[in-house]
């Protein structure tokens, strides 16, 4: 195995220090996250702020839910921001959790049943703009002055929304999408340090698989590996299932790896992410196995000098300043796609952004606005070619954004050289 | 470790006959599930049903989305029932997919845009009830007869539903909730078969950990050996993270396992599934580590004897056929922590039903409607008692409930006695 094509130092897993000092980190900065939220719900004329989205009840409330217990925690972890508290939801099961992760909430019960409550839980908020009932002891002073409130709407189901309308015809609620989303798609430096830790999480985890990839071994069992590294070398989860397909099966971008064993002279595609206090990476490898064909070499060639050109008008941005628009972005890669004739063959966008989803804003795609880039920010460059039956290549890599600062730091270290394995 | 404990021959792990088998008893099943949802359709007046949920479109249409991958998979496994077809939605990246596991319906493509794509999509089908247009080649005869779409409101956001709404303002959309559901409640002979299966990996796993716990060890460890057990030894994912949780930890009753080390005279709760071709176990055991103490010894035997009145309670409806209600079952386990003066510690449901999904119908709850059991059918039977700060007990079993054949099997076979490990 060519180990020096390998970044050389996969930085150590994050110790409880760093967790520590990230909690801390996020403790300062939810004042600030709430403030910017209000100042939108004063912007929008509402009076508070009902979320149900996971990762914006932990950006900011610090209310904890692993990805997928939404489905099961009932209400547990929605919350809202009046002008002057943060109530967060709870039933019996979470109470202890968001005492703990919410010391500066309100917690109040509610257990699948958020509609019968939602009168009397309005009734006792202060309304945004309302300073004068900042100071009550408990903030419980709400005088029944809310009337309009924004509900993520891409988040609320229908359902839902239906029966508060009904439960309380009196308050009006508005469709908020992206308030918060917006805000998260800006990056503090703590949240670009743990995006940083789980790309090195990830790293490290490849970089110790490569060598042991044997020809015969399953999709399903390299998979595994992968996925067992990261999460007993510094990963607390998962970014999202671990994807390695094999040969023909590159071609299926978001494939599930199988029984497939990987042979020689086949691509082999790794699309991984950890998880590091909350926040995530994700990173995609094609490597060729065995005795590589010309068509995967070129193809690999061909969409590594896609991402290059993405990289190289990044600098370009962190130089001059001008910060490029996120459909235009799309639009380098594609370009170089396109003129080697596999345009039809890149179906996917170029990228988005990451933090504590996976998939954030902003998003790059020929299909999404044109929006400059927030800043500073941190997405995925992620172009490849598939060829259905045949084969495919994808190479993705997390970058932060940050043209202020002149830099744009590429988060994922592992090579972008051809790599080799199974030899 | 008393070994003559536990049952003595968990079985081995599905094979790929039984995975072959599952997948023809489902496409067996479709043509009934979908013909049950027409008839449904038909009585709510409505000509077409639009589905979001991933585990009613595996139901409905053989199309597999991994848990959490609808959160990235945009419209892809979306799907549309209509009078004389199914038509599955997906993108670039999941074509492929769909004409493998779909092969009887027509795939559309969609790519986050479905309200761009409604209209002519709507115009396109043929409405329950036509059934002159059934025999039509390729089922695209539809004459735009659909003026009514039955919508998975607790799936669909307010946002899409406002945008389907305003895209095609002609089309009526009616608020669907639980209609397949319903049906998913009550269980294929060759369903109840995977979930057994499931629990079986679980039973396994849980097994040969048992023997191997040390005092000392953390809850996170022993979490992750449990999941890596179960994931190497025949389940294709987990069902839901494993709880691990330790000494006054487990009267957290959904914490994350943590870095606390478990220490002699405490509990040890697992609370832990397995999937297995896409159905689901989940079982929770509450061990006692080292020297128990009596406190945890008594609330052990509390909770055991109001599982053990559930049980009865299902041997009795078998015997005299008469099904109970799901509310008065909750009642049967509620009496006896009542009477106990553990009442108020008792703070969430008696069980769930299971199968594609963790948590289905029905839901056995005092909060819960009082509908009869469907049947057969598959729900957890899990009372708990928790002492804030101090302890926690849980044990949690899944039974098969089938009156019509007298039978009503435990799934879970792993023993309910007390069980002391770690000496």
């Amino acid at each position: 195995m060519p180990t020096a094509l390998f970044q050389p130092d996969p930085p150590p897993p994050p110790g409880p220090d760093d967790v520590e000092r990230w909690r801390r980190a996020d403790i300062v900065a939810r004042p600030r996250r709430l403030a910017r939220l209000r100042e939108r719900l004063v912007g929008e004329h509402v009076d508070a702020y009902l979320g149900l989205s996971r990762e914006n009840s932990r950006y900011l409330t610090g209310f904890v839910l692993d990805d997928g217990e939404e489905k099961v925690a009932g209400d547990s972890g929605r919350f809202i921001v009046s002008g002057d508290e943060v109530v967060v939801l709870a039933d019996t099961r979470y109470r202890e959790q968001a005492e703990e992760e919410c010391p500066d909430a309100r917690i109040e019960e509610s257990y699948y049943d958020l509609p019968a409550r939602w009168g009397r839980l309005v009734g006792s908020l202060g309304a945004v703009g309302d300073g004068g009932t900042r100071g009550h002891p408990g903030g419980r002073s709400g005088s029944g002055s809310v009337r309009r409130v924004a509900v993520e709407a891409s988040y609320a189901s229908h359902a839902l929304w239906t029966a508060l309308r009904a439960a309380a015809p009196g308050i009006e609620l508005v469709a908020a999408d992206g308030w918060v989303e917006e805000q998260r798609a800006v990056k503090e430096p703590s949240e670009i340090e743990r995006v940083r830790a789980a790309c090195g999480v990830a790293d490290a985890a490849l970089t110790r698989l490569v060598g042991d990839i044997r020809i015969g071994t399953t999709e399903r069992e390299l998979a595994l590996r992968l996925e067992w590294d990261m999460r007993t070398h510094g990963a607390e989860a998962l970014a999202f299932d671990v994807a390695c397909l094999s040969g023909p099966r590159a071609a299926l971008p978001h494939g599930s790896p199988g029984e497939r064993r990987i042979g020689s002279g086949e691509v082999l595609l790794f699309d991984f992410g950890a998880q590091v206090a909350g926040y995530r990476s994700d990173m995609t490898r094609t490597l060729l196995v065995g005795e590589p064909n010309a068509r995967d070499m070129a193809l690999h060639a061909l969409v590594a000098a896609a991402q290059e050109d993405v990289f190289a008008e990044l600098a370009r941005a962190s130089i001059t300043g001008v910060v490029p628009g996120a459909r235009s972005l799309d639009g380098v890669a594609r370009k170089v796609i396109d003129v080697a004739g596999h345009g039809p063959h890149f179906g996917h966008g170029l990228g988005h952004g990451i933090g504590l989803a996976t998939h954030e804003l902003p998003r790059l795609s020929s299909r999404g606005p044109d929006d400059p880039l927030p800043a500073p920010s941190v997405f995925s460059v992620e172009p490849g070619v598939y060829l259905p039956g045949e084969t495919g290549v994808r190479i993705e890599d997390l970058v932060a954004f940050d043209p202020a600062t002149r830099r744009s730091e590429r988060l994922t270290r592992f090579t972008r050289e051809v790599t080799v394995v199974g030899e």
